[in-house]
């Protein structure tokens, strides 16, 4: 079987790609790709998403340097699905400057209880 | 901060849940939840998604016995996406029998290559 033959795009041409770190299993993020995206990414090995907001590819760390090098890429079994294990340069794999885009934990109750500081400054690497 | 508020869903009213073995991180599978299954997963303490294929609330496990007893939920800076943290009981969270979803890992070329084997027989458990 081959992937592109598997993948399931959504009906905006995405499928959502979980970013995990490739040493530890924590979660990063999650972000999508279209078809293009998944071929760029096992092409240079470094996570490129479609970005919903902006309508563009996005290089993850284009700006900032703060690559992610990607080890494995795997499918789920339906086809619609990627996870992708990486090692985040610089540390931070959200535009918080938190190491995981998860860093809030749901506590009895509804309320959000936030695990960990952030590791960097949004404002000195994004410059917003 | 309260989950309700910052809870981002699609324009189908979906929200993306990655449910991860609370032990060691493994990344079992990814489906997703409306409100109400978000709310009924904190109150039962027990993964309940929306089957977007049947169109109904899909408590995982219910008729195989193998729940996913929920450890910890986390929601991302976005609010658009969950991580659940699970103990999986019957230890497969696929349909396939494999203890992970994500059981074919993407080799050189795109060629998906399958690791680990069924841990039972989903003829045997689902019946189909």
């Amino acid at each position: 079987m081959n992937l592109n033959k598997l993948l399931k795009f959504d009906d905006k041409g995405l499928i959502p790609a979980v970013v995990q770190d490739a040493k530890d299993g924590t979660v990063l993020m999650v972000a999508y790709m279209n078809r293009e995206a998944v071929r760029r990414t096992l092409k240079l090995k470094k996570s490129v998403f479609w970005s919903r907001s902006r309508k563009s590819f996005w290089l993850k760390g284009e700006s900032s340097g703060n690559v992610q090098k990607v080890k494995e890429m795997r499918i789920d079994c339906d086809g619609d699905c990627l996870v992708i294990k990486v090692q985040q340069i610089g540390g931070s794999a959200c535009h918080t400057g938190h190491r995981s885009c998860f860093y809030r934990k749901v506590m009895p109750g509804g309320r959000l209880k936030t695990e960990g500081k952030p590791l960097f400054d949004p404002k000195k690497v994004y410059g917003h």
